[in-house]
């Protein structure tokens, strides 16, 4: 059992009336990912909102806070046991075996143009054996095609634009292997995480974004820009895409540093400290559709 | 209480091994609209799998066709029964009090691209009174602004396009509107219908797309296009946009003839015929969030 | 010495007030192709403007109609002798000894972003040992990328587009050739032709669109849609993209039909008639960047 | 006689092999604004090649720099008389009567999606009078719709760019103005000059991008982001848009500095000093369609 604890700073300065926020900072629950323990703290008496997702699990917080300093901290432990599959014994599921709340994850999204990228993603990918080695193979196409480069792409950058350009940040890489997914029928989402050992010349820790995929009745785990270790991802958000899983959308006039993020592998309930470690099976974090 | 009785017929010609479908027709079960009897018809043995979504009520069928013909029948009666209220008392939620299922209508999607069309939003929207008024405005605005034309959009036209290109069908009035509304945070998504009352010389009834605006605590109805009679819309889904509304989503080769779509006004409970009509009041056709 | 002879007749019903046109359908005095005698005609007394680009040699052909009908014929005989080089030896031209008047077919135009391809380009072809043949390994390769489906594409689509769609006509391989050929600093420029020996299953003979690529100082002809013979073209436009090269700009409201167009190889000067074939060697249009 | 004296110093650091640039710094050479004196400095002993478009009379520069600093400096005396005209007094030019070489601004390009924009621009000036007043009015509507924002637009930002977001600088405010101008049929380009009279709040002295468009058989100067006096501004560049008038295109591994540049107004040939002002009038740059 892998245990993590990570912690998350982030400050701001609020202009003028106030202004609204929405966070999406906390470890999602879900039948692999356990939180043990969480502190939410908040640099003045304010009462966020709480918010969880019933079939995504996400977790909203919202704030209103008035002009001047806010300070939103959170710090958590989680146990992570994720389900490991041989990734040939992993199938793809058809259209009408889906379970209903996986349905939106076929179809295109702000930043996930599938319908654009049909002619593109059949030829491509159309032709090979179904399954989760099918699902591997647009990844693998991927982390070759795209570069990893700070600043080369932008909020409004999407899947389309990523084909072209050939470089991004995660969450590029991620919005490009959705798409191609989506567009030959394959159920695919957005996830934000902490990530344990990503790769220190990548800068400082920060929010990660991958990808989960539906097969064989659960979503499965992909990290396309090959930057992070996958069982040490802790997960935070899923969602169509980048759109809806910003760790913070801010209503308001707002200046804001750069957030602060820390993790590490701590002793589990057996007293060991386990490390996340790269695995050729197939990584599952939840079951059931959601 | 409207009364009104629709039916919808479908034909395909299935290829090759089969094909895959996922029909959106059946008329959504709200607070407001209530569904008397409806009976669908398959003209095959075929089990398809039903599936209604907890929050947004749409009611997705899937099922698996053989090679050869499929036809699909559909017929409701459906009693509307719209929460009215004068425009001048509704007023909007601001973003820490809205229900957390309304939450993913704020953010952009594939056909509304809100994130970029944030600054023309403001400049022309951002500064009126809030309330249901504010978005009477943005639909008159679109109105005006957009001429309805047949075939001057395809299947990847978003709000951008139509701003630029002035022109559309229903579905993009409806981006429009819905993009420049989240733009200044009011979420908005969108909704098919079938339309009792549409003007004839728009050609043969067909399914049509509008909007709804969570204001006040409830999601009212618009109709940008200015084709409908508001009151006569029997609501089918709502989505995020157009990508996750379409009346028949086709996985696989299969030869489609149009929809043939029938909708009148019947006799209600108490033997009137109650003919839907223009109202100046704000309607809503749904509460909670939901 | 191939001798063509092609004949278009263009038929319109000018509404209103009358309409102005731009014609581009006359054959391009070039190097290597000679008009041996042409015949306009035009269906009222109507006085065209002509204007030849003197560096492209594109032909203009500009007149204001009344209302009514109006019809445009043109009739030429071409002779062709294209200027042959084994592809080995054809170099590619750094960007300091270009002529001056090549420079433009650096940059990205309206249809062929060339900016946003550069990734892309660079990465499947920045490799490859510079010359004609690289400029074939594109070709190939959007040959391969692409599958022709008619009415797939529309009069926005762009590289970019066809890229994401896989999918296009004669216009869209070209843009995508063009786009990836600038991105990696290779000048290519959009040429239009009628087009002998088209294959009749794509049907009737229409006009056709391919590419030109400056190298050792000459403009050499390729045919990425492979639906051409290259020593059959009678090059008639060429232009940045297809947005300055249509046969037809209409500004008014008009009525059209389509064009009707006809082919064929006649005896030439020495009394033979000789066919456009395949061959394997660098076929160049024109010298001196013009 | 207005006489201005600017300078440009670039200053690169070449990496590996070597580098070729394409420099557009120099004055143009118009019927309106005479070349009094210019000085061309390269810190190697480089020789660069120069080329002069017939027709636009852009100067282009080109070296090929082998790996190390390389500096380039201009300053140049410019003469500036141009031909003002009673804004009425100028009218529109029928598509039949331009110029052959005026056409190519008529059609779309790279940043000024005229094609998309038909509609807009229909609907908001096509019923206008004809006229200088008509391109007035596309200009202040543009001034006002956008807003001045340094770094909110980038290398890829088009037209419908500029339109969604309502907010760019000086290049992205004149791409909007041409694309709407194109889409009413008047011929429009993209210009670069020095700019006399900048407002200091907006920083350092650059090059400025701005409008001419086609009138009364000459082509006639805006200023669409208002930050300029039209009548001071020395005219380097003028092309479809912003993809062929960058001051500097570099093919190679290079670092950059900003570019340092100065303007000032200096004695004329009568010992005046005379300073750009503010006029109502329409201004003329040149005539004849070049």
């Amino acid at each position: 059992m892998i245990r993590l604890q990570y912690a998350v700073e982030l400050n701001y300065q609020v202009q003028g009336p106030g202004a609204d926020f929405i966070f999406i900072i906390q470890a999602a629950h879900t039948r692999h990912q356990h939180v043990v323990n969480e502190q939410l703290g908040i640099g003045q008496t304010l009462m966020p909102q709480a918010f969880a997702d019933p079939v995504t699990k996400t977790r909203y917080l919202r704030l209103q806070a008035p002009a001047g300093p806010l300070r939103v901290s959170y710090v958590a432990t989680v146990d992570l046991a994720h389900h490991l599959m041989p990734s040939q014994a992993v199938g793809e599921v058809s259209v009408v075996q889906l379970p209903g709340n996986v349905l939106p994850y076929l179809y295109p999204s702000r930043y996930c143009e599938s319908d654009r990228l049909l002619g593109f993603a059949t030829q491509k990918f159309g032709h090979l054996l179904q399954g989760h080695d099918r699902v591997r193979a647009i990844r693998d196409w991927v982390q070759q095609h795209v570069t990893f480069k700070s600043n080369t792409s932008n909020s409004s950058t999407s899947a389309c634009d990523t084909l072209a350009s050939g470089q991004g940040v995660c969450r590029d890489f991620a919005h490009l292997m959705i798409a191609l997914c989506r567009a030959i029928n394959i159920p695919a989402r957005f996830a934000t995480a902490l990530d344990y050992g990503a790769d220190p010349a990548l800068g400082p820790p920060d929010f990660h974004a991958y990808v989960e995929v539906f097969l064989g009745q659960r979503w499965y785990l992909f990290d396309p820009s090959g930057t992070a270790i996958p069982l040490g991802l802790v997960r935070i958000a899923t969602s169509r895409d980048a759109a809806d899983a910003a760790f913070a959308t801010i209503f308001g006039t707002v200046w804001s540093e750069p957030p602060r993020v820390h993790i590490e592998a701590v002793a589990n309930a057996q007293g060991e400290r386990v490390l996340p470690r790269h695995t050729m099976d197939a990584i599952s974090t939840d079951a059931d559709g959601a």
